[in-house]
């Protein structure tokens, strides 16, 4: 066998898409052409969901139609809290308790596995889906803290709901926006390794429910998501020691320890999102009165910056630098931080299982067999 | 972007792998060098799990620890069998079940999540899991045909004690054999679609269950499992019909429908496991007296191979082929010849995630944007 050994597939060009474009040189991120930045300002993620799933920005009443419809899909039956209640008894990790909650659904979806190779019906099956994850990981956070799950407001926005079922409390203005931005931001990414496991189980045909469930696996994975939870603990561990942030992030870079949120593999510059939450952050410290994690997070990226020069060698802040720090602010617990990524991504995966299965190829690679060739089989009887 | 486009990746080498090779153009299948035909005849499925998961086949006192390790680690908790109760009601396809059910299992394992990259850790895991597969589905084919759940039986075999606990009687030496025999048929086969969507949630070392549950997604998806379930539905349409075998199949060749169980994408000339069925279903067929379905098989493959000259023309019949009949004569529901396929495969996606998690590489492969460029965008109050 000669063909080469692709490991890890950097450079194998899988499909086509026209969902999401990263560019990595300048620094950019573009979901169906527009910049991300734009759409974080100026579109809900209820827009951006629209946008992936449908191609083109909705109307007033296109959109109306459609938030309408997800927001009547949010509630889920008793039988899959109490399956929540049974993971959160047993300390389950929310991202697993998700990927069981998310599993469960498909039993009460009315189409899923009913009509495969059927497109309306995958997209709103997919529909169902983004619908339900927030109330299942709200509901399990609830279950976990002794507090009964609440249940889903129907006029309140899907970033606006998800708080409020987490909190108990309707999220303020900036809250909900930040919230909903952090989800627009997270929507897509091209092929990432979760996407891609979700595409893989596509291409058997298979249902929405398998192929998100592939997403929120992959995603669970260390070397995916949980960078910003990672950030969040170091920034705890900071605060909780005798450490100034300065001295904190000095002694980090002279014990050559790996700054947890800098650098991106396809960004080679900065990473856009990575702005617009810094901005939020400043938001929500303005707001609160809680400067803490703005003030440690500002000290580190000056020292970084200035001194250390990281920009200038292509290292720069990430998206999870300044989400763990957001969500944190937003009252969220830590280990919730890589399933609300799963939550905003659900609707990336559903657009490109959609898009994959339109032109479906069935995704099966070759492996180069390195093992024994011709061992003689001996019965166990024989056995040494 | 000038790479070239790799849908369906095809011809690319994703990895090295010792576990298994298919030798399409001489009709083989090896398992670490081992020839299949001869691990299927002479050694039990534990064996052949214990030879994929190290490597070697076992001694007499190896094969006994581990045997009673897997047997110790057969049932499950209460919760579960709660939610498959659930799940019958609803009336969940056996394969979801199965994949809620496994994904349920992380919340009580002792060691997931806990250690990622920890490969002992995850062998541990992966025999749980393997070891409660077949719990969870012969539950929950019996909780949907309102009969009780029957807790494992040590002393059993894994297959011997799956068929038990499926139909409530030991099976019958033939029987017991019969699906060993067609576990070990189906444990492993390189690089499948349900393989490698495990290995891409693997690449970001996530945990087995998330591995094997995207296994069992994959698998769910009519291109990859479900074969053998047509060729036994066309069996009983033939049976059900006016028409003899002979007509049938005539019929069929003259409307130029496909002939399901026929002709595979690796195998050029003979599937190596058709053979081995087709022995076992003529040995169930002469236990039984029951000879109807073999009949049909051979009236059909001997038109197809002497009249319509299909081998000549590379086109044989394949384990789907024989599988079917020989399920169906064991007394098990056609709906659960998916999820027995997982249930087999399961031990090929535990080895396959050990091995290349102990040389890991995320697997992120790259697409190519054809989408729009540069959209302006438009605020909702602004657009038409």
């Amino acid at each position: 066998m000669t063909a080469e050994l692709a490991k890890g597939l950097e450079d194998i060009v899988v499909a086509e898409s026209e969902l999401s474009h990263i560019g990595g040189e300048a620094g950019t991120l573009v979901y169906r052409g527009y910049d991300v930045e734009e759409l974080a300002a100026g579109a809900s993620f209820e827009e951006v969901l629209y946008l992936l799933w449908y191609g083109d920005l909705p109307t007033r009443e296109e959109l109306r139609a459609f938030t309408d419809t997800i927001a009547s899909e949010r509630a889920v039956d008793d039988g899959v809290i109490e399956v929540l209640e049974t993971l959160a008894a047993a300390d389950e990790r929310p991202v697993a308790a998700l990927r069981t909650g998310v599993s469960m659904l498909s039993a009460t979806d009315p189409e899923t596995d009913r009509s495969p190779g059927d497109a309306e019906a995958a997209r709103r099956t997919g529909r169902r889906i983004v619908a339900k994850v927030p109330t299942v990981l709200a509901a399990y956070d609830r279950l976990r803290r002794d507090k009964p799950p609440l249940a889903p407001r129907e006029e309140l926005s899907y970033a606006g709901n998800f708080l409020y079922m987490l909190t108990g409390e309707p999220p303020g203005t900036v809250a909900e926006e930040t919230f909903d931005m952090a989800l627009t931001l997270h929507a897509d990414h091209g092929f990432n390794a979760s996407t891609f496991a979700a595409l893989v189980i596509a291409s058997t045909l298979s249902d929405m429910y398998s192929s998100v469930i592939g997403g929120i696996g992959a995603l669970s994975g260390p070397l995916h998501g949980g960078a910003n939870e990672d950030v969040m603990e170091a920034l705890l561990t900071l605060d909780e020691s005798d450490m100034t942030a300065r001295e904190w992030v000095v002694d980090m870079v002279e014990r050559d320890e790996r700054i947890p949120g800098w650098g991106h593999r396809v960004y080679e510059v900065t990473d856009p999102r990575a702005a617009i939450l810094r901005a939020k952050l400043e938001d929500l410290a303005e707001a609160s009165g809680e400067t803490t994690w703005l003030d440690h997070i500002t000290t580190i990226r000056e020292y970084l910056v200035e001194e250390q020069r990281l920009l200038e060698a292509g290292i720069a802040p990430n998206v999870d630098f300044y989400s763990g720090s957001v969500y944190y602010q937003l009252g969220i617990p830590i280990d919730m931080y890589t399933p609300i990524f799963a939550m905003a991504r659900s609707g990336g995966w559903v657009a490109h299982v959609l898009e994959y299965q339109a032109d479906n190829r069935l995704i099966r690679p070759r492996g180069r067999y390195t093992g024994h060739q011709d061992r003689t089989f001996v019965a166990l009887d024989e056995r040494g």
